[in-house]
């Protein structure tokens, strides 16, 4: 089998070498009028006249067979629409022939880009030819699941734009198709808002460490042209302390020092003033300026990791508690839910949020509300038991932060999520294990990996992402289950095919980092466990 | 106080700025004979006319006031001998007026790179001028321990030259003194062999993964300009399988499959056959071999991780043992010590090696021999009570490659040795602790920080060390105790001026790891957990 990565659901090869006839190679597509395939398009004729990558796997290898050219690949796409939505269909099929033209067909632009990516996965260097080495290449393929995606934390440290469009770049490289920005938290507020500009004056981390409206639409821009969204995440009411700097006046217990661990999981503490109609007003506030922004159908409010403490203590909320009856603050978070989530679904958008709002605050949201279950690997099940759609993202699988010691100053242990995760966890996770109603499996929408940010930032991204999010990314799109055998695939040729594409995203540009001794790939048998199963 | 890194031992600053007169600064030596300060003052020159490092602690501070102008530096060396051994003087000290020419008084010129290294970290850019800000300066500083060390393997991964002299900048950054070059392991022998020229062929991954001696006189030159020793280690008779891929001859159980576990503690299993008369030749070719091409004092023979096991399903020991009453696998590892170690010797070297040959297999070696104490945080002291001098390795601390899941392709648990070592943990670790002794203080030497690349290679290698092994620096050239309190230092403090001094890194262009949130470095005070000490 190739080096095709993630592998495709649908793969069959022959073992005859077709060579490139690079002086004239072309890639066409049957349609002028999507921006995206034409992008597209431009991008892989760039990226097969310039990459030149030949697999460890073989690289001491001798000029291999082929036994004709292949002259052009063209791409059929049915429909020219470059819109996005969390259904999209990313369905292709690629044909290359032993000689002659190779053909991708797909429904849409989207699917388009996941077939060209798949064909310059096929291509690799040999003796300075480039060629396609197990043709004929018979492909149809489509993603398990809708929803792949990485949460990126750019409050905690700042990532310029170039570090975002590279991961970009990247989760293409590995048909992930959702950003998940979180783009503010305690830490830091890095965007741009020309309806409060006092919260980027104060809370951005210097001049030079802010997004503005068009780096944004430019990164939007970016991803839509390699089939990704790019879902913003506002989190509220909690872990908002930024805010504070310039809007003390809606806030509570703000900054309680050294005593932070009685109102935060971590320092800064600072929660909206869930009682002050002021803070409402400024959610409001920012969900109408940045549901505009951004055009996701999606948009996230968090609502989780809440400290009732830190409210118990504010005036405010004592006094509104003591004159208002039946009130508490539980059915506080509970209104701030429905206004603010309210809000989302009036600016015409999809609501997320995490699993707290509707498990632990027993929150009844719209059923059209999809929920990001990260507690526990149960979270899932919990989550489509109560009828919601989910995103799988346990901590204790896909936080790819963890196992990094603690970034408190004077603290030698580790971090709060426990050990590092390594890729075979991330690979051995099947979202859908605890769940055994096909119906209850479908409100499943996918899965995705976090890099909260509290020590990473542009600098360690690459490492810190790839390849693990490439074994998650495979997870997503076909499983872990060979179809050829009905059982999970053999982890010695996953590690292998792995390192190999690994390999290709290092000679892209991603530093990925390496997964084994580079003496596995050619003896992925002995790179085995004697006794794990 | 200011930004330098590690900490000088004696260090008293003022409160006005000063101001480097850009056009016509000049960095002067009163010695020319010497090659390393020649390439030290063009170095520091060039730094200082294109480095433009504003620290994030000050980047939105207004203009600095400064009272005069800096014309000069002048680098007063009292001998030219440009030659480093194992107690090079690296002493300095260093001047800055408030008006005027700046001066370094040195010994040696190793100690004038290491004050040119201080006055670089003194300079810091703002409001498009280049500035000390706390003039006067007056540093005394010398190391407190003379062998501060990286570990790197170039085996299980390699390393491409350019990222080795990325790594011996980094190094000079941080005053460390030795790159312990761990050059070979079971995975890969990518060194040139003029003698067995067979290793390199069939044992480098491939023919671009390898170093020549050409290669490797640049690596040992540019270190020297930098003031750093390169040790080579040639680790014998354990974890030697790939010299079976050109001398199966030589070797017991050669890559045991699938129960490795039996026979080593890593897969591809292997020793060097202890019995063989040819083995301990070919042993004594490496030597000599090497012992010319690296120029260092130091030759480390490991020596350590033997597994009795391999030996004893080994016919040719089974035969020996059998037919010399009195012998043992113990004797033969002994004789095995002594005939090696004596061929270092020989070679006018002395031997470096690990604790095990003299705890575990009881060899008497010669009392110059230094022994790395690796295997726990009471290693060193049991080393020193023996009257060998000790270089401090605990994995416990110093393992850099730690805590980053198995490498093995089926295996989801965690590394061999545990949880990932914050740089809290390597700050916090004294390698004098156990020992009350001051005389037997005196046997510890230093200590190094240790990157095993099962997980890494020339992508990662800036991240896996820096800013830990910068923690590790500090420690190693001046301690933890502020000589002004005689107390620990405040930590906040501490992770403040790393966090600056990683930033100057990244600068420079080493791709250092963020520590924590940038909010940090302005409220250092709450970013410290309330329980711990």
């Amino acid at each position: 089998m190739g080096a095709v990565w993630p592998m495709p659901s649908s793969y069959q090869v022959g073992s005859i070498g077709v060579e490139i006839k690079r002086s004239d190679f072309m890639i066409k597509s049957n349609v002028t009028s999507s921006s995206v395939v034409n992008a597209a398009v431009e991008r892989y004729q760039y990226l097969l006249e310039h990459e030149y990558y030949q697999s460890p796997y073989d690289y001491d290898e001798n000029a291999l067979k082929t036994s004709g050219y292949l002259y052009a690949l063209d791409v059929n796409v049915q429909s020219a629409q470059d819109v996005l939505d969390l259904e999209t269909d990313e369905s292709y099929s690629l044909e290359i022939p032993i000689e002659g033209k190779a053909v991708i067909n797909a429904a849409t632009p989207f699917g388009a880009v996941r077939g060209l990516e798949t064909f310059s996965q096929l291509v690799s260097a040999n003796s300075g030819r480039k060629l396609v080495k197990n043709a004929p290449v018979k492909i149809s393929d489509s993603p398990k699941f809708s929803h792949r995606g990485i949460l990126l934390d750019t409050s905690r440290n700042f990532y310029h734009v170039d570090s975002i469009l590279r991961t970009l770049d990247a989760m293409a490289y590995n048909k992930l198709n959702v950003l998940h920005w979180h783009i503010v938290d305690a830490f830091s507020w890095p965007v741009e808002s020309k309806v409060h500009p006092e919260l980027t004056e104060k809370g951005a981390y210097t001049s030079d460490m802010r997004y503005s409206y068009e780096e944004i639409k430019k990164i939007i821009n970016y991803a839509k042209n390699r089939a990704i969204r790019v879902m913003p995440e506002f989190n509220m009411p909690g872990n908002t302390f930024i805010i504070g700097d310039a809007h003390p006046e809606i806030m509570s217990c703000l900054n309680k020092q050294p005593n932070w661990d009685k109102f935060a999981t971590e320092p800064p503490s600072g929660q909206l003033n869930i009682a002050d109609p002021r803070a409402v007003s400024f959610a409001f506030d920012i969900i109408t300026e940045y549901s505009r922004l951004f055009v996701d159908l999606g948009f996230h409010l968090g609502g989780g990791s809440l400290n009732t403490d830190c409210w118990k203590e504010d005036p405010v909320v004592e006094l509104y508690v003591r004159d208002h009856p039946g009130e508490s603050i539980e059915s506080l978070v509970k209104g701030w839910y429905e206004q603010t989530f309210g809000k989302v679904n009036e600016m015409g958008k999809i609501t997320f949020a995490r699993e707290e709002t509707i498990l632990n605050y027993n929150y009844t949201a719209k059923n059209t509300t999809i929920i990001e279950a990260w507690v526990d690997e149960e979270s899932v099940s919990k989550v489509v038991e109560r009828g919601y759609r989910a995103i799988a993202s346990p901590w204790s699988r896909y936080y790819l932060d963890c196992g990094h010691g603690s970034w408190l100053s004077n603290f030698d242990g580790d971090s709060w999520c426990g050990s590092y995760k390594g890729w075979q966890q991330i690979y051995s996770y099947n979202p859908l294990s605890n769940i055994t109603d096909v119906e209850k499996q479908k409100l499943v929408l996918g899965g995705e990996v976090a890099l909260w940010s509290a020590q990473s930032d542009e600098t360690s991204v690459d490492r810190n992402l790839w390849p693990r999010a490439a074994a998650f990314a495979e997870i997503m799109w076909s499983g872990s289950i060979d179809p050829d055998t009905n059982s999970t695939r053999d982890m010695g040729k996953v590690s292998q095919r792995l390192t190999d594409h690994r390999f290709r995203m290092v000679a892209r540009g991603i530093m990925a980092e390496p997964l084994q001794p580079l003496w596995c790939i050619h003896h992925p048998e002995a790179c085995m466990h004697p006794s794990a199963p």
